[in-house]
């Protein structure tokens, strides 16, 4: 058994890389699995991916990604739900039972160029008639993150029967709080495990980012949770660095390089039975402007140092 | 009753002007309470400022800010608890019950320039011994978010009866998950009220500020929750603006800029049946470069559209 058994390269870590580059530069270092993305994986063609990777010998631990499941409007709906059954096939076809769904953001922040879009002057008052005679305030539509979290639940009613059909797991990832209004309502373990909760852990199960989920001080006690619960589809590692990068998306660093205590949440993740893959997913401008193998060396001693020690045995 | 009755100038938002413009702003503005900073306070001298405010007749809504409270060593936890009593004092003479704590962050980000420190090579290597033959491994101290939370716990008994004999309550503000490493350890509200349940309310608070608990998927519980336990010390409100400033810190924007629901949260607060001041505490660089008077203008019409409907009567 090597100390690598379990690692995993995800192929936004090597971002220059096609497909296939990342697929032979896995095997050239000695990685057993590759996290994929849809993008790399229709560029290369469904078919010829899953050849590729299957004829390289390499586990796919997951397919990034499904999901911007938040909108409102009947045609946006229909939209949404033809891409995630699309994703949800190319999951089967590439070979893994995991496919990552980031459930999306609110419509305010869904509209191309709304980034910083203002509230239409005068919305709330409106909705609130004369200001100094105050009465209940509807919420803004826009706004409403109760709503937008409501309509994912709905959403994935929509599609699990279609990927239990497929032999495919919704596996749905909290993003970081810093996203919520851009990217993912769903910012908690917690949150992702209440939403799984109605249907069965092979239909719909949760990603652990140490990226999005490290400060959550409810961590230690949702991992042992998706753990009881069957839930754990990824563990995903990479660290939160400072300062923030302009893109706060592209602040993931090496593990080693930030705050991320790995120690801690590895054993948590040890002690609620994970035995899967570990999928390193870093986006980084600097990593990204690094050759791949070069990423690749790094990735493995940092991994580890970091990563392994803590997935060896039960922590406490 | 005027419609700015419960209005408060967190001075932070006007951050050119001195002490005393602020408060002769506030003034001309009508607007009948401020919150005040630490900093502008001790520029004006403590009993210079003390009577500036009462002279003009403004309630001191709260005063930023204590905290920093995560230190490990002797010294500095005894610097911190010496800072945090001054505080407290400066709190009473300058006539607020509340003074708003900020917990502090990790020991890895708190030295000054280490916001990128890497680990130091090895570190857990070093304490799991061979990698080969992992078993379990301790949290890195400096990375410990856990044992941190407990030493902010610590912290705040040693300072409780001190506050209590001052009439001064110790107000826990949650600040922005992406604040957990380098500023704040507690990051949502519910866990403010976790580290408050040991105290009597009069003693230990918690601050409600939009920008940070936004997103929270709880955060309607908790509010709830903080309002049945009489703990809601400061309500602010701000907008959560995208894309982020390149300090996250300044990305504060106002009322009706960014993606925050102030027709829900101000319903929710409402209906915990709060009915103290609000504070507008904006950081944001724009903000900052405009001028004052123009600033208060904006933040009233800003706070009638948005803020004011939701505090009329309880939703729901």
């Amino acid at each position: 058994m090597s100390d690598l058994d379990r690692l995993s390269l995800n192929i936004a870590t090597t971002k220059a890389w096609t497909l296939r580059e990342a697929v032979e530069g896995a095997v050239r270092a000695g990685v057993p699995a590759v996290g994929l993305w849809r993008d790399r994986v229709q560029e290369a063609g469904l078919e010829t991916a899953a050849r590729l990777v299957a004829r390289a010998g390499l586990r796919v631990s997951s397919l990034c990604r499904g999901g911007f499941l938040t909108t409102a409007d009947d045609d946006g709906i229909a939209a949404a739900l033809d891409d995630n059954r699309a994703a949800i096939v190319e999951a089967a076809t590439v070979g893994t039972s995991e496919l990552v769904v980031v459930v999306g953001g609110l419509p305010a922040a869904s509209a191309p160029g709304s980034a910083a879009r203002p509230y239409p002057t005068g919305s709330l008052r409106d909705q609130a008639g004369d200001a100094s005679t105050p009465g209940p305030v509807a919420a803004d539509p826009a706004r409403d993150v109760v709503a937008a979290r409501q309509r994912v639940a709905d959403r994935i009613a929509d599609l699990v029967p279609f990927a239990t059909a497929h032999g495919v797991r919704i596996a749905l990832e909290p993003l970081h709080p810093m996203f919520a209004a851009d990217r993912a309502v769903v910012s908690t373990l917690g949150q992702a495990l209440d939403l799984a909760a109605p249907f069965p852990p092979e239909a719909v199960g949760v990603v652990v980012d140490t990226y999005h989920v490290w400060w959550d001080p409810d961590l230690q006690h949702q991992i042992a949770r998706a753990g009881s619960e069957h839930r754990i589809a990824s563990y995903q590692v990479c660290d939160w660095n400072l300062p923030l990068a302009a893109d706060p998306l592209l602040s993931r660093g090496y593990m080693g390089d930030g705050y991320v205590d790995f120690a801690s949440i590895g054993g948590w993740i040890t002690s609620a039975g994970y035995t899967g893959d570990v999928e390193v997913e870093i986006f980084n401008q600097h990593v990204w402007d690094t050759p791949g193998d070069d990423v690749l060396t790094t990735v493995e001693d940092r991994y580890r140092r970091y990563v392994l020690p803590s997935l060896g045995r039960p922590a406490g």
